[in-house]
């Protein structure tokens, strides 16, 4: 238990003995309550048996730092100066992300130098010659209305010797990562350089994944727009499919390894017969496999609708792969290989089939945040900096349970957030489209 | 302690003796995890801290019954009658809630007969001669695309006893109620006539609130939606404050008691320079006033921004209306009145003013469920269902802490859900508009 | 008929000698037909009825001088200096029309200095003390995805004396005036004393009007933005008009003096049972009357729909406000008047009313312009720029059977743009409300 | 001139003797003028020089018949049996038009027997076995909403005969075709066959083409909404080309003779660098061609967006596929073409590219109409009515210089509605993208 315990805690720099800018804000003359108590601790399990099961005492049950405000801080505000790099695929929010990062540091902090790296870890590594930008509140306004990142972004990690070179030259005693799990190892390999290298330099992470698959934090910035967004192809595969003799709309969403957006997009516009994700194996072949059923259906209803997980049948794809001695160089992803596979299957059995296929990724990615999402990339770029600037490191923001936490980037990239196949999620993706519950 | 325990639990009708027909659904080879582990509970608190504080045993601690699927049921769904009622103003999903629980009760419980009852509880008293409709999936189809509710609305309760007559009448064995906290406190009565009687009939509430101002249900359905739509008001009157000399923006969002869509619609698109709420007292007059400060504002910027919740400054504003005997039938809300300060104030300061005001609330109330309310309808639907069907009664489909959980009526109604003063979403607000802390 | 030729005519500051920088682009080697041929115009009339009826040779036809580039040009591009102002209530599409004439006056055209003047002709009157804004490709980019006007605008016209001092000034050759029939009745002042003055000052104005009255341009800009905003107005209170008792939906749309966006706006969602518009006069009250066809297809149907554009019935609301001697404050507009009169009228019936009144005004004209109206913005702003640049002046741009033409801006403000009670558009509406074609 | 006037002409099928049941609405008291005078026509050409140039008298000038309500018709409503057919790929607002179609055939004519045949002509062929839907206003309410046809739709065209002999076994006397040119090619057929067996069945289209490229329709039913929905795309491939380093977007409208929805969306959001359409033919090679000039403004800019129409090159494309004799299947058009080449260009040259690649085709096709579509579709489709009710046949439905007018079919699928590239709107796209005139 202790161990679990430990799992939880986040590493910080130091003490923190400076007055918060904060205070005059928050100096209400009512209270000081927004200010957080420090040595408690969200709870991490949620049920009274689980609580039990841990057979320890009250006061020892794990849990998380929660985040917000610190009466004392760690980093002096005037001498501060901060860098912010977005890493990894484009998702919606990344702007909100860096808007409320810097306007939260200037306005409140009153941290006067912000650098903003372009091109992810490109732009902190010297050979790729990409400039620094500086932000302020002039340059952020606005930019929450656009979809990307003003900072650009790649693919990839760099050495991370060589960006706590780039950090010690600037001068940087805070950085930012907003990216995904690979970018948040890449950010832990730098805060282990600046470990080693003896510096106070916090490295704090704002997860990005448009696939929700990043544990402790209940949902991640961008989804809830992403599976929004996500929903129009849906519906456009489905009118397609509608309108058609032997009409199948097939619609391949984000999701490699785990299926939350392909579900809660079915879920919301309801169009869809099948739902397959990667947590969720089934067969494609056999009386009882997936292609029987759906050919069984377009020819009893006219015609079907399937929503696919790019990460899903991954067992299947990969044996095909490797049958597919010459061509395999096209079938980069399942939907794609369901597609083939479905034409193959309806052209057997001398069945038309009117196929239409849609991979919506890019107009997904690319969208500007909804308001739900912007308002919650504020607040977790709030909660981000006042972690950082009470010398928190090594860690990203999380939500737990309704609450803003910190856990350590050890553990955020430990697991996988899943969707469980005997959760409640899943149980109503069934009931909704009615498909059966095992392909075999 | 034991009261608290108490508190959280909800009423059965009854031992749950039938087998539950999703166990085809769910009898996957797997697992049988879908199912709910009836003793067990979720936490009603989230931190160490106040885990400790109640000083009971770990297994004592107070926590809610846990909702969804049941292995044992207690209503024979072959011989089990629904009735379903929508009360009080529109809110985006209802009819999302209305199809999901029709399409839970027919496709999964095998429930033959569903009757919706039309305009509120208006169409459970005799006199209003309203007709009854039967509900199918034939019916429901689509609805979720619209706004409003198919089956309409009233405002007000209805005699108790009537409404139990006309339950006994049809027969009814499980009743649905789909409304607010006024309509709650109908459901109760209506249940303890049931008691009365000695009938089994259970009734369920799925909490409305476009406020979200109801306990233990997190975030309302139709809340994030109708925040969103809101943040077009701000936009608009945004715009039109900038484009014209010393412009003012004055819109007034739904919330009569808490300031929840004020505060997310003021964070979502950041144009709101102050807000409003009624959990936060403010004054008008004086130097250190809201008045004062906006007009320094509009003569420094040339514009300014302002969200207002309805249920803001209520005691400003009743002294006012009592000090206006002749004028008060036009003072129905705060926007009004606060439009009208504004105009006063600026005119004898000799200051022009284009003040610019908008009360979008019936474009909110009306549109269609977004896609993340369109899910959490279905989903709150199905635990409603779920709940129902084990003979759970006065009771409300809750969600706390990220879990559905099932919610004693006398407890939703007992207390509001408040945006916290001092909690970090007001916080962020402060932060996001840059107003100051106090107007006094 | 020469009159009616005469009245088309545009008037010219000077011979056009200077080769038109857009040779370059044009000189295509297969053609230069992009450019216009000057004498050519563009037919007045429509028919061959019309055409007869004038009894002239095919030659002497009256019609309008077609817009697009020029081979010769009269201003040199490189000592040209530009001024736009925007004035009047917003309409999407102004800062369309700013950043394509500044687009295309800078890359195009080569012309290095453009002044945008502050809040209307206010910007344009030193006692305002309003600065010039210094408009170029990057003070524009982006600004067509929001909606208002950069420049800020006012109402009301300015003293022209006043006005070309400024211009004077400022050495300004080209004044492009962004308004409607009232500022252009400004320009048209404006280019008068210029003449009186003998300076070479080109006054060109893009005709602003929400309500589509301008003539001899087809569909203002931002017309089909406003009214397909309007529509949700429309289906918002017609969702509560059928989800309670006796519900009455009331729209109140923009249109003085014709109802232009409330005919469109309701055929375009279909849900309006009445419109009423300017040019339709109507009675209210008698057997015959609107409210005694309202209350009974209340009674009859349970609800109804109706939209209104704020200039209908003024005859009614005029009599009706002389009769009103204490009151008639709040009988600002129609809308509010027809609200009073149906309340009271139900209560007088004893006939209970919902009646939901919506008033969209500011979040139709605030929005940005639609990708049509973005389009139709640019080559409207092109065509305005290719007409200054060769020297028209006094003029507008108008739109004619589908080519951009050159419109005298006396002719513009001439006459007004009605719907055609005996045309098409209010048969089609006729034909979609059902409602009778009199109420007398 | 004899000729053209008759090219112009719309086959009648006999005299029209009988009252128009639209008389009761059209009986207003003030005016008849809602009656179209049949001998007057609408001008075919639009400028005096085009006009003289015909050297004929006025009242010998071309034109067409004006569309709208005829004072006597030539079927009798009562005894009329209606059949409306939708074929080829969906657009935008075939609901629309079906609906309308429906509603003025039965509220004004009172016709009442309306069959709709499923999946085009399939649905008029015997083996193919369709049911026929009876088709009334309970069936349309609402469909608009939604995209797609609810008659489904295929296509191809099939046996005239076997069609005629449907129509014969239905006793339909006016059918309805909306579909594209084949399926007019279709059409055309079907009244031959008509008239061969001396029938008395009209036949009358209306133009569906998303690519807008019909003759005498100014602007196709449907295209709006596409390219407003088409900007989507390209803002989304913009976001990605401007984000990632040497960022190229793609994208792939529909367009297959004519570019004009490539041209309208990329003029709309103006984030395109290079639109190619099938009117303006280009070369990829050379020094002065499309491949050189993207890298170099890629390694220049860094980024860079084009938008093509799928007919695009397809000169260079079919030579490219002569001379890929195994691989030319993948190459079915011009966007992958284009992919693969600048992929291979710029490997070849040692550039890094991320190029997105998005074609977005159902996504576009599939969605409902817009507002603007909605209503054009609604008068459309109530002159197309109006035409039919008083016996035209062998006809579309057009829209000339603002008017809606009879246009033959043989007329409407003798030619196609091209970009121009010597008129204002290519030279507007020229000037927003800043592309070079000629790639050569």
């Amino acid at each position: 238990m202790v161990d679990e315990r430990a799992r939880l805690e986040v590493r910080t720099l130091g003490e923190s003995r400076i007055d918060s800018p904060l205070a005059a804000l928050l100096r209400t003359g009512r209270t000081t309550q927004h200010y957080v108590d420090e040595s408690d601790r969200v709870l991490l399990d949620d049920t009274v048996s689980l609580v039990a099961a841990r057979g320890v005492p009250v006061d020892e049950l794990p849990g998380f730092e929660p985040g917000g405000p610190r009466r004392k801080i760690f980093f002096d505000p005037s001498k501060t100066r901060v860098g912010i790099v977005t890493c990894g695929g484009l998702c919606p929010g990344l702007n909100d992300v860096i808007r409320a990062l810097v306007l939260e540091l200037t306005n409140h902090y009153g941290v006067r130098r912000i650098f903003g790296f372009r091109n992810g870890y490109q732009g902190m590594t010297a050979r790729y010659g990409r400039s620094v930008v500086d932000l302020d509140a002039d340059v952020v306004a606005g930019i929450n209305e656009y979809g990307g990142t003003i900072l650009g972004t790649s693919r990839g990690n760099q050495d991370p010797d060589e960006i706590v070179d780039c950090l010690e030259q600037l001068s940087v005693n805070v950085l930012f990562v907003i990216g995904g799990d690979g970018s948040m190892r890449g950010a832990l390999k730098i805060a282990e350089v600046v470990a080693e290298r003896g510096r106070r330099i916090a490295v704090v992470g704002v997860p990005k994944t448009i696939d929700n698959d990043i544990p402790y934090i209940e949902r991640s910035f961008g989804f809830q727009t992403a599976f929004a967004k996500a929903t129009e192809a849906i519906r456009a595969a489905h009118v397609e499919a509608t309108a058609f003799p032997n009409g199948i709309g097939l619609v391949q969403l984000m999701g490699r390894h785990s299926g939350f957006i392909a579900c809660y997009a079915a879920l919301a516009n309801n169009d869809a017969d099948y739902v397959l994700i990667p947590e969720v194996p089934f067969s494609l072949d056999g009386p009882g496999g997936f292609l029987a059923h759906l050919r069984a259906r377009v020819v009893d209803r006219g015609h079907a609708m399937i929503v696919v997980a790019e990460g899903a049948g991954q067992e299947l794809f990969d044996a095909a792969s490797s049958l597919d001695a010459s061509g395999n160089v096209r079938l980069q992803d399942f939907g794609r290989y369901l597609r083939h596979r479905i034409a193959e299957d309806f052209a057997a059995a001398g069945v038309e089939a009117n196929l239409k296929y849609i991979d919506p990724s890019y107009t997904i990615r690319s969208v500007p945040a909804n308001p739900y999402d912007s308002v919650y990339c504020i607040r977790l770029a709030h909660a981000a900096v006042h972690a950082a600037m009470a010398g928190r490191t090594e860690m990203v923001v999380g939500r737990w349970r309704g609450r803003f936490v910190h856990v350590p980037i050890s553990l955020a990239i430990s697991s996988r957030n899943l969707v469980d196949p005997d959760g409640d999620l899943w149980l109503s993706v069934l009931e909704a489209t009615g498909q059966p519950p095992v392909f075999a």
